[in-house]
């Protein structure tokens, strides 16, 4: 379900004057409740729906008209999170300049959004259903896999195994990274260069 | 919970000749409930405490006086499965000879240990509590932190990263081998070499 999806409107049959408002309200209130589940689920993960809607400021029935579920919420917020987070790794201009400069970059960028939802991730991987995660997980690595694509064309990545598993590679070792600052054994500041030290010598051609 | 705990008989308190028989009919019906359990987490995830007892042979109040809970049951197959895996996992040496050449000898094992039980580690991450996870992870993960110390001891392994982090990334590239064979994107046939030909740039001394 995309974020500005308005479908589960009951005013689809209104009149030409109302639809217009009544549309900026739902876009405006569906703003409000994935900015408010973020924070919750963010400090609490286990937030009732009731505490979301109060923390947006909108009714119940309102939440669950655009939102049927918790499951569908969480959903929308990550997909809302991991969009955020593209246009952020966007400006570490991927593309531009040898390939393991760019991956330096690109994790250096990556780590930043992952520490700061970092809570966030950690409850879609315990409540959401893995499919739904994997499709998740293709869209926030497709940065790092068109990175590989060109590194292995440019000679600097290695091509002996398969790309899918180089991209594996990274998202393991970031969400590893992770749970890793979360549980005590690596300290913030210093996990985004041990991800590059730990990664690059795994990735480079031999 | 040991797998021979008894401490839940309720014959703490019968006469001598008693308790020796009870205690070895305990003992059978744990091996049995274990045993079933294995097969119905493996087979089915979402076996009930029911099925699993039909499968043992045993009645429901034994099974339940054993394993209160299915979360209780989950951990005793976990705890039962890497110990056994403990036992494969000193065929394979890992003090002795090179250090790197012992780090493969045991990605192997422990591959082919993570690979037989896969679908009880994905059960066990999806279902137990992350701390009690983390502790079955240590226990797991025991004599392949011994062979990095002794690594590192020899100038093999590369000392500029924590211990614990060299730890975490064998540790989550093996489970995440695991999940890229169940979902089709590795052949089971050449995913420890893949490990191997990944951990190994990875950990070794620059």
């Amino acid at each position: 379900m995309g974020i500005t999806d308005t479908s589960h409107r009951p005013d689809g049959a209104v009149g030409k004057q109302g639809a217009p408002r009544r549309r900026a309200d739902a876009e405006r209130n569906i703003t409000a409740i994935l900015d408010a589940a973020l924070v919750c689920f963010t400090e609490q993960p286990q937030a009732s729906m009731a505490a979301i809607a109060r923390t947006a400021g909108v009714g119940r029935v309102t939440l669950y008209t655009h939102f049927p579920s918790r499951e569908v919420l969480l959903e929308a917020v990550l997909d809302h999170t991991i969009t955020q987070a593209g246009a952020a790794i966007e400006t570490a201009a991927p593309d531009e300049g040898p390939a393991v400069d760019a991956l330096g970059r690109l994790l250096r960028i990556s780590w930043r959004v992952l520490d700061r939802h970092r809570r966030l991730f950690e409850l879609a991987q315990r409540e959401l259903d893995p499919a739904v995660l994997r499709r998740h997980h293709d869209q926030a690595m497709g940065h790092v896999e068109q990175l590989l694509v060109r590194g292995r064309q440019e000679g600097a990545f290695r091509t002996d195994l398969p790309l899918s598993w180089l991209v594996t590679t990274v998202y393991s070792l970031l969400h590893a990274a992770a749970a890793d600052v979360t549980a005590g054994h690596l300290s913030q500041d210093t996990a985004a260069d041990v991800l590059e030290a730990t990664l690059l010598p795994a990735l480079r051609s031999p």
